[in-house]
């Protein structure tokens, strides 16, 4: 019986790449929105590899995506009056449209919290930002490490004082779920066709016969909802 | 500037006197339910204490509740069918009558979280049963302590990234405010002078020039409110 479901949010939850690419054209009218955006999102895997190999202690994404920001306006041979500002692009996300309703229905049944890499802080102002009506914040924060690790979910597990098999983690990224299930959650998947643009060409589809597949929250929703 | 407003929960937020009494006489209908839920709750801060003073590593309150209940269960000579089930009585808690209107103008304006010492299972639950629109979980489990301890304090504004003047600590408990402002936080007392019950005697008044003190949080949001 699922007594939680929890979320990846980049991507799953809210559109980043066009969030972002918003803001980035407020900040810095000279770039190609689209393109600092995508690059910035770029440094974000390498940024958490080097704590999840253990090669630096715990820095919250806040300030990973502050460092990026230095690398990716470099590259781009740009000054930016503001980057702190600039920096809560990322508290500024647009959820996807089912997202909401979707999310709000699951609260009348089962308690729903973000199982993401970003901090406390960053879930909590971007949930205000977007009206995503979480229980709780979970995720990386409370493990202090970051996912794909097995312990980001097995200690958001823990803090619902649940078991991994009473648990779903939702997500848009098959690498994700396969993380999920690898530390005994069940896993359901939600594509997110357009999360990467009009070209995108991974996750369009489920590789492996998770235990939930629907098309949006809405019917997620209507899944789960207990008999 | 006031940019967070975090929340004592027991007795400031929520009337565990008779909500816990409640619980107590569906499940053990021969003891005075008023009596055993105040013998229950009097055992909450010497089970702290031995964490607190390092004598105990961090457990969370749902486990110090359940020790605590088999203590009074024989302290009453009564047995309990489902000890389990009774321990959640923690967890269905009614609000006082201002609370959940005062906290959703506050969360207009501002993050609102509880730094309680209820463990984040502990305060998902009750903010559903009770309907506290918090923005995220703070307290005792970010800490891995207990209040009155500073580093409860000061962990919690570090996971919203501010600054210990840019958060209030709302309290009806004068020494919770006294060690939230040692730990830099600022202060609001709000007097609940029935939490035990008709001849309350302690906490009926501010013992200290508190930075804002209100009747209830209908005032308090109203005070707060950015100019």
């Amino acid at each position: 019986m699922v007594k939680a479901v929890i979320f990846d949010v980049f991507g799953t939850c809210v559109d980043w790449r066009t969030s972002v690419a918003r803001e980035v054209s407020a900040f810095l009218p000279h770039v190609d929105p689209v393109a600092f955006a995508v690059a910035w999102r770029a440094e974000y895997d390498p940024a958490m590899e080097r704590i999840r190999s253990g090669g630096r202690g715990y820095v919250p994404l806040d300030d990973l995506h502050r460092e990026n920001l230095d690398r990716v306006l470099d590259q781009f041979e740009v000054d930016c009056a503001d980057p702190e500002g600039l920096n809560t692009a990322w508290e500024k996300l647009e959820p996807w449209s089912d997202v909401v309703s979707g999310l709000t229905t699951l609260k009348h049944h089962m308690i729903i919290a973000p199982c993401s890499n970003g901090s406390i802080a960053l879930m909590a102002r971007l949930a205000k930002y977007a009206n995503l009506p979480w229980d709780c914040i979970l995720g990386a924060e409370i493990a202090r490490d970051y996912k794909p690790m097995a312990s980001v979910y097995q200690q958001s597990v823990q803090a619902l004082r649940l078991e991994p098999s009473e648990v779903v983690m939702v997500a848009a990224h098959n690498d994700d779920l396969f993380a999920a299930r690898k530390a005994g959650l069940m896993t359901a998947f939600v594509p997110r066709p357009t999360e990467h643009g009009p070209g995108q060409n991974n996750d369009l589809k489920p590789e492996a016969e998770w235990d939930w597949i629907a098309q949006d929250f809405e019917e997620l929703a209507k899944q789960l909802r207990p008999k």
